[in-house]
């Protein structure tokens, strides 16, 4: 099946061929309406392909169709990011994994926190589909749409307390210059109340996002259009 | 079982407190020997703790167990990043499953390859533990040491092909400026004979250890002693 | 008359006091709305005060008075880069004067063009004012919501046809290294079809951004609430 | 009128193509002498152009003519930024008034302390127009030639006091890291005696400054011959 | 005897307590007068101390006093930077040896353009010593000014031909990333004429210059006040 | 005499064309063995030639052979940095002058630690001779060969004292940033305990691997193989 088509629940047909920066892309069927901004959402055409690679999808097996079906159902549509891997459902699953561990399991950090992590992250590396997908995560979490914009501009501009600006300084270093993080960069947050736990996490999150903005920069992965426009 | 307990086999008690960068560590057994150089190995005790962070291993798993076996069973430890995370095993399989996909499974790269890259992206962030380790991999599987010093000290200065050279290229700006990566980058590997599936690869990788390569630096993670003196 | 009542074209007490950047603000009144996004616009309160300065406005000439007049008959409020000139009539006006030359004057340049600079130049600079600002102009000139996202978070991502390329290209380089702008810089220009006047244009554009991105950072500049929503 | 003979006072021919970087320049008049140093002045002729691009002069009008009569009166020639803008009169309207503002009008900076903060902000950004003409400044207001070269040099260099050395720091840092200043900097100028109002006027200057620059190397723009020898 | 003294030719008392950034200096001697200009370098007291350290003057044998009564001989003092190594014979006699070879002896590069080279390179390092002591040399060797000027703000700026212009851009990126210089930059150098032991001798120079640039920060050394007015 | 015949202490032919990047090197001679790593060095051979220029070595005077001799003797061969300077006999004496002042005289700073300085400032500016040589200094000097490790990839891994990380952030600072050292930098160094001669000798040291490294990467030097294996 192919990738467009596994978006869709579909068979249809579906580009595959690698696409330069500057060719008109967007033939794909846009996502099928997201909570709170189904109009607008259906203004933009999905760019096509989602990768710059032409790289075509395995079959899927069972675990991930009901993985896809479950997105469709919860957001009407699957991210791309898990489109992009389905070349080899070994990887799926593997990023698959780390990330719903990362972002959706328990922890001492709230979900929002960790999504505003990703995209004062994917910030620094200007990452686009990172930017894209994460930044409509912090407007559905919080509620807020400014603070949603102000990640991905400057996170410096948002007005946060003491404890989630350290955690977003400590992000950002991590991700700027990580040879300098040192003791007491952890000791600022100890000093702001995280736990040790907590230190662990906010540091993997961080990485995990050095690693998606450069697989997506790698490929010029695309954000599937339904994320513009949701939660503003 | 604790950590380091774990990491021999044992269950002797081991160091579990956070320790400042200026503390005198090194009462931790060293490593039981390496394939190659165990006498140089021997002469160094192991950093302790492997991470500066207090968080306490849960009880190992058979899996797990079945794992670390085969780590001391085929080169005499196991690595330190993966006993810094069995304070979660959850987080501890999707690494592992993550990084064993990656570096271990049939790829257009060698793994000799996927080293070497980890090892220059490892060197523009600076990172001690993954230099360590992934250096002492370079220099075991290509029986070149003077390559893998080159990769750590800088990359550039190796005698390499075309076809690798351009790895490392895109390796290394994917991992500085990943905003600034485009499809003449993506045509420029093509060039010198990568395939799509190879590029994702490459990506793949370079991303993969900025992530790792912040985990590390995050936590201060302390590579096993071992790694240094071998395939010298 | 207040920088706040300004604004709103009343007489109504308005915040004066330098907040500092953790301050909770936003008691002030929301613009009145504006064009295609008044139910958005009016979730949210604008921040108070606009700048991180105490500053009390001047009163308002005749001149001044009208030019606030057609601003909120236009888009419904006045811009607070406006309102944060208002301490200094002759800098306002002198600030105005250059500004509606340089982005709405007859030029080689469409006025979409000119904002497209405004946005790329001021991603560099994470200007949290302009990029909230003129990332709502390129939204509205252009039609095309995703546009105005691909300038803030790295324009790279579009996909844009070669002058435009260009253009940005050259405003960033001079944004980023003014110092290693040369010859072949303006012959670049040149050969995807600039003249020489536009050649200045676009310098001129790019150089007046990296002056308000830091009139903006320098007093914490706080854009219009109503910029957020807009042209979705 | 062209620019050269705007800058004459005279009708001659002048050139008028653009020159590439190597190109030989130099065949136009001099400027006529300036205080203090006419005899050093005379040994250089002015490069030309005075910007890379081919930008005929538009007929001055009176307020024009008025205001080069009195630059050419006061110091002997027109600046060359004032005949670089001659191309467009509300382009050279629109610059003069606001850097008369910013520059001269009464403010609780002196003027030498608007010119540090230019010179140091055009250290920064290497910019040749700007350093020669505003260098000269600072030796003609301090009397201290060797303050001019500090500022281009290294402003560390210089003796200051705390309160001149904080301004500096703040235009500096403003200038390189525009996204980083934040309440604790303006802070830092309100403890060494700025008020609120000098910080605005210092982010003003610092800010106009990385404007000047840019056009200058946008343009290639090329200070009068008669800057460099005076007030030595 | 103190190193002031020697500067002088005399035993007089001399400055010798480490003075801060912010300390007035200027109470020491100026220099006897320089070729040229006279007069305004008699404007100008040196600063004093030369050097940010408490490093008393060694006594000074035959062969130290025969050189210095050479240079106030020649250029009417004792280069700072000489005095500055004083304080250890030995030193000082093996920098003056390695500075007499490589800037003063045959080479395939004119003496102009080793001070070229000197310039460009303590610019990128913003060397207040090295910026004003070479400045001067160039603008000396050159018998323009203006060269001078250009070389301490951007050697970009300067009208050079092919061959000094990739002389200049080989030094500064040594300079700047020494570890990016690779075959195809040397291979730059012989296609504009430059011998292979020319390119010895421009990175010699250029790396010369990176190491007197660093002593003179790391112990804030002072040029002597006759450097700044001289050949303008 | 050829300048690897000269390594060697024999008459026979050595290559001596500049070799592009990619050359296979390696067929000269390895060294003659290292005090504690002879066989491992063994293994590898030395890449040849020793810099990627062609400058035939004069003959050597009898001051030099005496002191190739004393190297060979001591060390097993001649470190081809010194090998490298035979083109021209003046600059070697100088350069060996200097290096020997520096590095082995009677100096407040133990050689060990006049070696960790160079190897931390040879790791920023990723010289790949100078770490690879003075990394196997450190090991020697220190018999702890993962300190020689930590110093050439990140020295902030170590587990340093106050007063050695003093003296290694001062000199990487010096290396990075030489514009920003001030008197605040200097008085860190007093804190913990240096003189003002040891703030000179640490400054001259850090400053003479600035030009190291650059003479190395301008020429692109190769080390000697002998050294990779040795105390290891």
């Amino acid at each position: 099946m192919s990738r467009q088509a596994a978006a869709k629940g579909a068979t249809s047909q579906a580009a595959r061929k690698p696409a330069g920066r500057k060719a008109s892309g967007g033939k794909a069927a846009a996502g099928k309406g997201i909570a709170g901004k189904a109009a607008t959402s259906a203004k933009h055409a999905d760019d096509a392909p989602i990768v710059a690679l032409d790289l075509p999808a395995a079959p899927l097996d069972a675990e991930i169709e009901a993985y896809f079906a479950k997105c469709r159902e919860k957001i009407g549509y699957v991210p791309n990011v898990l489109l992009a891997y389905t070349h080899d459902l070994a990887k799926l699953k593997a990023f698959a994994a780390m990330y719903n561990d990362l972002m959706l399991a328990p922890c001492g950090l709230s979900k929002l926190e960790r999504e505003m992590i990703a995209v004062a992250v994917s910030s620094v590396n200007r990452c686009y589909y990172c930017l894209t997908a994460h930044g409509a995560a912090v407007r559905q979490l919080s509620g807020d749409p400014v603070l949603g914009e102000q990640m991905v501009m400057n996170y410096r501009a948002a007005r946060l307390d003491a404890r989630q600006r350290a955690m977003l300084d400590f992000s950002v270093k991590l991700t700027e210059t990580p040879w300098s993080v040192e003791d007491e960069d952890r000791e600022g947050l100890r000093k702001v109340g995280f736990s040790d736990r907590d230190i662990w996490d906010i540091s993997a999150v961080a990485a995990f996002f050095n690693m998606s903005n450069r697989v997506a920069s790698g490929t010029d992965m695309r954000p599937n259009a339904a994320y513009h426009g949701s939660y503003r």
